[in-house]
C-alpha cells in the first residue's frame, strides 16, 4: 500500500483547521521537544499526569499519547486511568513502549496497558516492538531485532491480537494492518542522534489519528518525521541544528516539499 | 499608564546588577527554557520542588515563582509551603496559573493558592484569569474569554480582592494595577507556536519583582517579552528558531532595540 | 599533568566506537540536553529512575551518572539503588553535587551518597565541592569558594578520603588525583549563561570513564567541553545558539580542532 503526497497534505491541512489537543502522558526527556512539534504542526499539545485529573484532561482532549520513556509508579497509574477513560470517550490511544525489552518494568507496563486498553496505534522501533510480540507469546522464532521479516511477522501477529495498527520505526519505517503494509523510506541518520525524535513521531501519529483513521494517521505522521527529518539534515551542522530546523520545517512545510521528498517501497 | 523604554532599560540594568536568585517551582516542559530565559536575562534560576528543601531555597531566592502547568500533589504541596515562607520573608510570589479552567484540579488548585497566599502579581492568559475570577465569585456576568473589557473587568476585580498585579497576556497584554492598566502590544503570532513562552514570562515577572515594585515589574517582564519576541520573529525561519533567537535577544538587547520596538496603547 | 589532543582524540574515538550506555539519573531541567550531548558525543543516554527497573537498567549500562539538580525523595532513593549496582558491576559512577551547600537536603544527601558509594568521579563548581569538604571535616580552615589554593586544598583532602577523582569545574577546571592535578583553561565566559553545561560535563564525564581510567576520563571529558564550548561561543549570538552549537560541534569537531584549541597550565 501506498500514501501520497495529496493525501499526506490534505491530511495536514485538516489536523490545521481543528487543532486537536492532543494530550501526553509521556517522559520528561521530551516532553518540551514533544510540545513543540505538535505546535509546529498545527496541533494543541497538552501535558497532565496528575491522577486528578488525568480523566477530565482526556475529557476535552482529541487523543491521548503514553510514552513511558522515563515511567515510575504514578504516572503509569496515570496512563491506566486515561488510557480506560479515552477508550470510553472513542478517541485515539497512541502507546509508545520506550525500552520495551531492556528492563522487566518497561516490558512489564506494555504488555500490561496494552491488554488493559488495546492502543489505537503502537509506534516504536524493532526491538521495543519484538519485545512486545514476545510478552505475547506470539512471536516464537522470532529472535533477532534485525530481521524485518521477522519484525514484521511479529508487528502482523500484534495487530491479529491486539488490533492495533502496529508502526516499526527504523531506516524504513513499516505501517502495519492487517495484511498492509506502508513502508517509508524517509528520514536521515542523524536523526539518531537526537534524542526523541521517535517520540515526535509518536506524538504527531497522536494527532493526525484525531482526524483521519489509525493506518492513515500513522502512515501520515511517519512520512511528514522522514521528509522533515530529512530536510533538515540537508542543511544542518549537526543534531542540534537538526532538531530545531525539523521543528521549523513542520511549521512550514508544504505539499511541494512532500511531493519532491517522499519515498516509499515500490 | 505607560512605560518608557528608558524605564524598562534602567530596570535591566538594575536586575542584572544584582542578578536576583529566582526559584522556580514550575512544569517538566519549560524548566530548560525557563531556566535559559532567566540566565539570558542576567538573573540566577533555580529549580527546586522537595519539600525537605523548599524552604530553605526560598529564603535565599529573591523570587519565587509558582506554575502549576505539570502540577501533582507533592509538587502543590511543595508551592503551598514555599509561597508561605516567601509571603513570611517578604519576596514577591508570582503565580502562572496554566490551565486554570481546563480542569478542577487546576482551577481548585490555583484558588486555594490565591487563597492561602495572594500573589504579588498573577500572570496567565485570558481563559486562565476568567477562571481565577470565576471561582472567586466575583466575576458574575464574565462569560467569554474573548471579550477584552470582561476580562479586564475580571482582572481587576480579582486585584481588588487580592491585592495582586494581574497581567492578562495575549495580542495585547493588560496589566492591571488598581484603576491603572498598562496596554503593552508587543509580541507576534509565531510565540503561540512555541510552548512555554508564557511561563517564561511569569518567570520574567519574578526576576523583575525582585528589584522593583510588582506594577512595574509586570509591566517590564511584559514588554521584554514582546519585543525580544518580536525581534525574534522577523528573522525567525520557524518557531524552532524563534526560541533560540528569542534567548540570544533577551541576552543582547539594547535600549534602542527597546525603543524602537515598543508598542503600547496611544 | 598535562593531557594531549592526541590522548583526547584516541579516547575519543574509543569511545564512539564502543558507543557505552550512561544511565543518568538526573534533574528535569537538563534531561534533554544531555541526553542530546551524551548522543553527538557518540556514547547511548538512557534516562531511568523507577525503584522497580535501576537496578535492571545499570546491568546493562557502561556508567551511571547521579546528579542531584531536582531531587526528591524516590529518586534519591532510586540513586542509592542504582549506585549499589553499579558498585557491585564495577562500572564507574558519577556525581553531580549540583547546589550542595545551597540547602541542608542537597548537602546532607550528596554527603550520604559519597559516603555509601564513592563515585568514580565527582564534578562540581568549587562551592559544591567545598560543601562537600566541609561536610567531611576535611577542610579546616577552607572558608572561600574563591580561593583556588583551598578549593584545591579541599579536592585533594576528599579524593585521599574517598580515592574519586574530584573535577573542580570553573575559568579553570581542575581534575585532582593523587598529587596530579590537570588543569584545564578552556571555556568562555557565555557558558555560564546557559542551564546545565555542568550537568552535560558531569555526563560526559561518565561516557569517557566507561572507556578508561577515571583521572584520563574527567581530564578529556572537561577539556572536550571547554574546547566545544569556546568553538561554539566564537560565532554565537547568544546564549541559545551557543548550546545549540555546542551539541553540533561535540558531534563534529576533529583533532586538528582539539589540537589547535587545547589550553592547559604551563
Amino acid at each position: 500500500m501506498k500514501v501520497t503526497a495529496a493525501e499526506i497534505w490534505n491530511s495536514l491541512t485538516e489536523l490545521r483547521r481543528r487543532s486537536p489537543l492532543v494530550h501526553n502522558i509521556t517522559n520528561y526527556v521530551v516532553m518540551n521537544n514533544t510540545a513543540n512539534a505538535l505546535l509546529a504542526l498545527g496541533a494543541s499539545p497538552v501535558m497532565a499526569h496528575a491522577l486528578e485529573e488525568v480523566e477530565e484532561m482526556v475529557d476535552i482532549a482529541d487523543a491521548l499519547v503514553l510514552n513511558i520513556g522515563t515511567l515510575s509508579k504514578h504516572w503509569v497509574d496515570a496512563m491506566f486511568k486515561a488510557a480506560q477513560r479515552a477508550r470510553e470517550r472513542g478517541i485515539p490511544v497512541i502507546l509508545d513502549p520506550v525500552g520495551a525489552g531492556a528492563t522487566t518494568y518497561r516490558t512489564g507496563t506494555s504488555h500490561r496497558l496494552i491488554r488493559s486498553v488495546p492502543p489505537s496505534i503502537i509506534r516504536g522501533n524493532a526491538s521495543e516492538i519484538l519485545a512486545l510480540g514476545h510478552e505475547e507469546g506470539n512471536t516464537k522464532g522470532v529472535d533477532s531485532a534485525d530481521s524485518p521479516v521477522n519484525t514484521i511477522a511479529c508487528a502482523q501477529s500484534l495487530n491479529r491480537t491486539l488490533g492495533s495498527i502496529i508502526c516499526v520505526s527504523g531506516a524504513t519505517d513499516y505501517i502495519i494492518s492487517g495484511n498492509d503494509i506502508v513502508e517509508i523510506r524517509n528520514g536521515h541518520p542523524m536523526m539518531q542522534r537526537v534524542t526523541g525524535l521517535g517520540c515526535t513521531a509518536s506524538a504527531l501519529c497522536g494527532a493526525f489519528a484525531a482526524t483521519e483513521d489509525n493506518a492513515s494517521a500513522a502512515a501520515h505522521a511517519m512520512a511528514l518525521m522522514g521528509i522533515a527529518g530529512e530536510m533538515a539534515a540537508e542543511k544542518a551542522e549537526g543534531p542540534a541544528s537538526l532538531q530545531s530546523r525539523f521543528i521549523d520545517i513542520l511549521h512550514s512545510i508544504t505539499e511541494s516539499d512532500i511531493g519532491k521528498n517522499l519515498k516509499q517501497e515500490g
